[in-house]
């Protein structure tokens, strides 16, 4: 592996990324909060030692491909130090000064996981509320790829770095050039932020609210600046909106860029989009039958207050619209389950993915059936009316495998150094890994992950890492194969 | 397929069935407890549709060759047939006069789950009492392969059969003659059996509790004669002989057979049987060090009621010799993720089994991680030294993400009829899945199933049912490929 063109690519990752951080300055200035200085600070100091990275390992030849180790070891180093040097203007915020809840903070938001350690949101100056969505915003759809859309160097070995950062196990390319289609996804990103500002500012929520929670829809992410989420707002409308667009959110964005382009039918014939919205429409209805005699009036109220909650947290966003840690052990359970399946691949969304419970369901009924009653008869497994190779399903089935073994050892860390319930450390592991957000009982939507230990939030914010950058990125760089010569 | 045939074999096995139900019938002429004419009533009602079916459905060719659908379909509803002719006993005891109730009971105690819905236990008569031990001893080798050992008729489609119904992914065999290996098991099993009857007369248990405890606990059942399990005894030494047994339950009965002609090499070898023992000692260390200074007194006080606890829920039996359900919560996620795991393939013990995870854990450390760094080296997986084919390996994976797609929509349905905590119902179907028995809070050491609905207790049923005969054997009769053409 060549270790100085990583550090190399990192430190212009790293000059990059400081530049970005100017943009909450603007913000800052804007509404004179006195967090100019934090901003600039921060940007210097990524600056800085981005040039100095990037000077230091200066490699003889300007341009070389990156092989797959190295697009690894990059994806990997450039979320972490944009999680380091993310939470630089934390550290100057009085519930952030411990350098490990500014950290946690900083990767929550980057993973588009949406967990807090602040209790008291709205306390917050303008500046860093703004930040807080935005690193959301940058992290949905994945700064390498921005990175890769915008710097020439990196494009280098954009195949590979994409397909380190970007969700799903397949990675379709919209056009031959990767930095184009990084600009097309870029775009669409965007037009749909736009769209979301622009209609939360006509349902009458504050323009900059507007700009925040949009920022925290799109991508999936679920920061507010409200203390009690979306439930703040009290508006139908509002609640209709997010909904919609976090829906949105969790749909494959390369389909988004078909259905914008005019291509409906490649839109419409994908049956991973089939089959996330069923999910949602019979967890939607399963949901608010079950709210509907016990906890709403009306089946209306239900199906309300059962939609956004659904679609909150199966696009893995977070937001809340009531204390669903209320509702029954039902719905409860629903919601659970729903953390780990997440979206669409492709999407800003966390968790395993719908692609990827849909080929395991294929594999087992009936491929597995099949294969008992006639061992001799191979069965094609096909999505899309593509055939799926033999290597992509094993990945497939090892990745929830190893998604399932991380929770299970994620919750046995937590429960041996923390006493809280056992359903309340389940919710932490899942939304953390599923970069969800909240959780039930000590961690829901009226709580927050303050009052855990450091060890706690350290483990937590590490699941947050793997589940945004899913797993094996993370898990190559720390096994002893990827170093060994 | 033939279902003449099948029918057949299955009217052979209900008559052998009728026999079987004398041997409680002898218990109760001796402790004349006045239940005598219930087991002779079962006995000849299991005897005569026997007869019936044999005669009814009398095929022109005496002996075929049973294939894999037959074996399923025949191994499947001989299970069945025990269960509901078993069932007939129980209606003539008071607290299971409902059928629900006796199916529940009887397909627990076959399927050596060892889940009960009587609440007095001591109120029971000797020839129930013994029943019960009695059915999980039967159903811990397997009904099907005592069938084979003894019926030359069934024998014919012996490696069939004994695949569907023998627990693990790999079936090996002693002998050629798979008759001869199932009596070889067999007769492991009786030894074993009456070694523990031995050693707890010796420690002061009566004999009739002895051997009713030993069918339960070489069968890794879990029912007991005493209204709170092995902890009524209050002996420290019936505890250890206990916990070994149970050990030794959870261990493959071939090994045992190894062992028993003097091959110590070959038991000594087997992987599966290191990473059991290395499983129960760094759990016990765990535990005990968890339980040390918040709820036991001494290191040795914690050591010795959480190796008892530890090795009963991992092989699966379900004996208590404490309240666990008064431990901390990272005491009983340890005991609800053992649920999951069990003990090894062809012992007496349920769920997923150690060589399963072994097999998993392969596969994605070193095998998945190295095709990430090395996509074109592909690495053989080996146990015991000996490769593992892509087709076990893909079988293993379907089954373990089968399980858990199977435990997540049974802990969804009944969550939706009942109105209890997550956590109880979390492990009640882990614990019916993984034919443990006991579970936590309202499924607790000192709780029962009797207070659930006809729908769960049927649910939960079932679940053991497709725990014992490892998902396939009962996923496969109920596909639709299955009755196609």
């Amino acid at each position: 592996m060549n270790i100085k063109l990583s550090l190399h690519l990192i430190g212009t990752f790293l000059k990059f990324f400081g530049l970005l951080l100017l943009i909450p300055a603007i913000c800052s200035l804007i509404y004179r909060d006195g967090d100019l200085h934090i901003f600039l600070l921060a940007a210097f100091l990524a600056g800085i030692s981005g040039f100095l990275l990037e000077t230091a390992f200066k490699g003889s030849k300007a341009i070389e491909v990156i092989d797959r180790k190295e697009a690894f070891f990059i994806a990997f180093l450039c979320w972490v130090v944009a999680g380091v040097f993310g939470a630089v203007p934390y550290l100057f915020v009085p519930a952030l000064s411990n350098p490990i809840d500014a950290i946690f903070e900083s990767i929550s938001g980057f993973t588009t996981t949406g967990a807090t350690v602040i209790s008291d949101i709205e306390s917050l100056p303008h500046g860093i509320l703004f930040y807080r969505s935005f690193t959301q915003w940058l992290g949905g759809m994945g700064i390498v790829i921005l990175g890769i859309a915008i710097l020439p160097k990196l494009s280098v070995g954009g195949v590979q770095l994409m397909g380190s950062e970007a969700p799903g196990p397949v990675t379709e390319k919209l056009t031959p050039k990767i930095a184009e289609t990084a600009k097309k996804l870029w775009f669409v990103y965007m037009v749909l932020s736009v769209s979301l500002i622009v209609l939360l500012s006509l349902s009458g929520m504050p323009v900059f609210d507007s700009i925040a929670t949009s920022f925290s829809t799109l991508s999936t992410g679920g920061f507010s600046v409200n203390n009690s989420s979306i439930e703040g707002y009290n508006s139908s409308l509002i609640e209709a909106f997010v909904t919609f667009f976090m829906f949105l959110g969790g749909i494959n964005f390369l389909l988004h860029y078909y259905f914008l382009s005019g291509k409906f039918s490649k839109f419409f014939k994908s049956s991973e989009l089939k089959y996330y919205t069923i999910i949602v429409i019979v967890s939607i209805f399963l949901v608010s039958l079950d709210l509907w005699h016990t906890h709403y009036k009306g089946f209306f109220e239900a199906l309300r207050y059962a939609s956004f909650q659904v679609v909150s947290i199966i696009s893995t966003t977070g937001f809340s619209s009531v204390n669903f840690d209320l509702w029954t052990q039902f719905s409860i359970f629903v919601l659970f389950t729903l953390m780990f399946i997440g979206a669409c691949s492709g999407s800003t969304s966390g968790a395993i993915k719908v692609i990827r419970i849909l080929i395991m369901i294929k594999k087992i009924f009936p491929r597995e059936i099949s294969h008992l009653i006639k061992p001799r008869v191979v069965q094609v497994l096909k999505v899309d009316k593509k055939a799926v190779s033999d290597e992509v399903i094993s990945g497939v089935t090892s990745f929830i495998l190893l998604y399932i073994l991380i929770f299970i050892v994620s919750v046995l860390a937590i429960l041996l150094v923390e006493d809280i319930s056992i359903v309340g450390v389940l919710s932490a592991c899942a939304a953390s890994l599923g970069n969800v957000g909240p959780g039930f009982q000590e961690f829901g939507a009226t709580q927050n992950y303050d009052f855990l230990t450091g060890f706690s939030k350290l483990w937590l914010s590490l699941l947050m890492l793997i589940g945004r950058l899913e797993i094996f990125t993370v898990l190559v760089i720390f096994s002893p194969m990827f170093w060994r010569k």
